[in-house]
């Protein structure tokens, strides 16, 4: 078998669209233009890079655009007061503070203090909360881009088995609470899991969101099985040249593509997602805010 | 193989005497007097039957305990009200309202007015984030109950496979949460699941929470495996006279004591843990509000 690769670069540009016309509707028919909010904090090139493309990504689409650069060594009680700031301006939909932040700052803070409203990221204890009770409110973004792309390449979940290795807050927590909704039966393993292949391979879903790059091998999948790979892992490339890297996945692409009915690459799967869904949520918070029922080809 | 039964009732009773020496400790070191507000609309006689239960445990460890009756058609905003004055009382540590109320009252309007810090039923998606997220606060009563019985008696549940069949708010996913945070490998079973014996029969911990009277039968355990059965169900129980009824789990205890290595019966396994971790999550929530560092024996 070789797997059909799942284009998530054509599917989040296409979500892009969608959300370009739900933005133009807000403007249009209830005179809200979206706005969300990004602060950085401190020089980190990566994140930097993030944040511009956040930027780029969220004007593109017709919302606006607020970008805040703060120093370094800003003092926590000022990156804090910036957030109520803008928990508190009606032109701001959705708030995301870029980490890591600096370690003087505590992120639990900072994240206490976004409004769980406009909390795009759905980091705050209640918005983690309410995805677990079944509450309206903003969905981590990687997740939900996973099962979106699971959604458009499988219709109905129901009654599949997904395994999802990695508990994170970030991926594979939320990851569990969305396939569980979508009526999947759900395992969850990590570091401590026992006979991790044994367990993938009951699997017809298989999310991985490790971080060890090309770990799950081909042989661990059941025949057929649907693969979404999270992991962004830079490891050398020799044959690129001398000190060339290269971005890999949490899967062993060649292998388990041969096994696998479905696979997302690395780069060009999952990770384009992630951006798209941010303003998903955005549209899903502007919606709330104003009391309007959020577009449901945004969310869970 | 015959069954180690695990013996709820017992288990309950030392751990209240723990409680009572944590509020002892409290009154003498600190002058807190920890104090359980409930909150009971109307007169079904279950729910008459559960508060005063509650009441009665309340006051035996020491804590003071607040009874609330209100009629069965008052307003909701009384009701509001009721709980917005509670939350600002300083003698209350946690606050109950006995669900179900009446079908006028929206039930989440009434969790979402409890300030988090007194939620001794985690119910508030604050408190229900917190869990996922790993933070300290109150934890959903019944399954905090499970996990006490489980460490208890596994001591470790790292790397033990874990089946959850159940995925309600109240039960099956705070019981997710606790068991992935214990370090087991966790999977949730629920209508839509796909053979379902052959799913339970993975598991070295099994915990039903379905509803069903006698539903998890030996033959889907695998040998050895520690059951624990939150089912209280009522059927019939014509051997004990016309129209007498018994109490039973979720499990087939005869056919499943034979199979498993322990087992919690019913009654007297979990059922008499839901109120002890109660008062136990009201001491939890008693130290955080006066900045205290909760006991690590009470909670997760
Ligand atoms: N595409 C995107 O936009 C996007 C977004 C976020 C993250 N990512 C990528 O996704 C990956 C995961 O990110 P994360 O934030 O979830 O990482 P994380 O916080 O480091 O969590 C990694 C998880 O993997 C588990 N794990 C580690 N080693 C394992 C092993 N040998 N076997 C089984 N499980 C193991 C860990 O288990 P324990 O809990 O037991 O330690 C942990 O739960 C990373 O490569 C990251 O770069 C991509
Ligand atoms: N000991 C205590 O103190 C205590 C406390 C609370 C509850 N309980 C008892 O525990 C039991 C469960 O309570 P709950 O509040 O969690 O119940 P619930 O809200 O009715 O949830 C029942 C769960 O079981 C699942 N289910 C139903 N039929 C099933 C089947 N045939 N196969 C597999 N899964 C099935 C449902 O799946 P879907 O989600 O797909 O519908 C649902 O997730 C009840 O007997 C209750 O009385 C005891």
């Amino acid at each position: 078998m070789t797997a059909h690769i799942i284009d998530g670069k054509l599917f989040a540009e296409n979500l892009r669209g969608r959300i370009a016309g739900h933005v133009e509707r807000l403007k249009t028919e209830h005179g809200i233009t979206p706005g969300l909010a990004v602060v950085i904090v401190g020089t980190d090139p990566a994140s930097q890079v993030y944040v511009t493309n956040k930027a780029k990504q969220t004007a593109e689409v017709g919302m606006n655009s607020f970008k805040h650069e703060l120093p370094g060594d800003v003092p926590e009680a000022e990156l804090l007061a910036l957030v109520h700031q803008l928990n508190a301006d009606p032109a701001v939909h959705g708030i995301l503070v870029q980490m890591p932040v600096p370690k003087h700052i505590d992120p639990n803070k900072v994240i206490e203090a976004i409004d769980p409203m406009k909390d795009v990221d759905s980091f705050t204890p209640a918005n983690v909360g309410k995805v677990q009770i079944g509450l309206p409110g903003p969905v981590s973004c990687t997740p939900l881009g996973c099962l979106m792309l699971l959604r458009d390449h499988l219709g109905k979940l129901e009654g599949k088995n997904a395994v999802i290795i990695g508990r994170s807050n970030l991926v594979g927590k939320p990851m569990m609470q969305l396939l569980l909704r979508d009526n999947c039966t759900v395992t969850v393993a990590h570091s401590r899991t026992e006979n991790l292949p044994e367990v993938v391979r009951q699997a017809d879903i298989v999310v991985a969101a490790v971080g060890r790059p090309q770990m799950v091998k081909g042989d661990w999948l059941k025949a057929g099985a649907v693969v979404i790979d999270v992991g962004i892992n830079r490891v050398p490339a020799p044959e690129k040249g001398e000190g060339k890297t290269r971005l890999v996945g949490d899967v062993d692409f060649a292998s388990a593509a041969e096994v696998a009915g479905a696979i997302t690459p690395v780069p060009g799967g999952v990770g384009p997602m992630t951006i798209a869904c941010l303003l998903a949520n955005t549209i899903t918070t502007a919606s709330l805010i104003n009391g309007l029922v959020p577009p449901s080809d945004l969310t869970a």
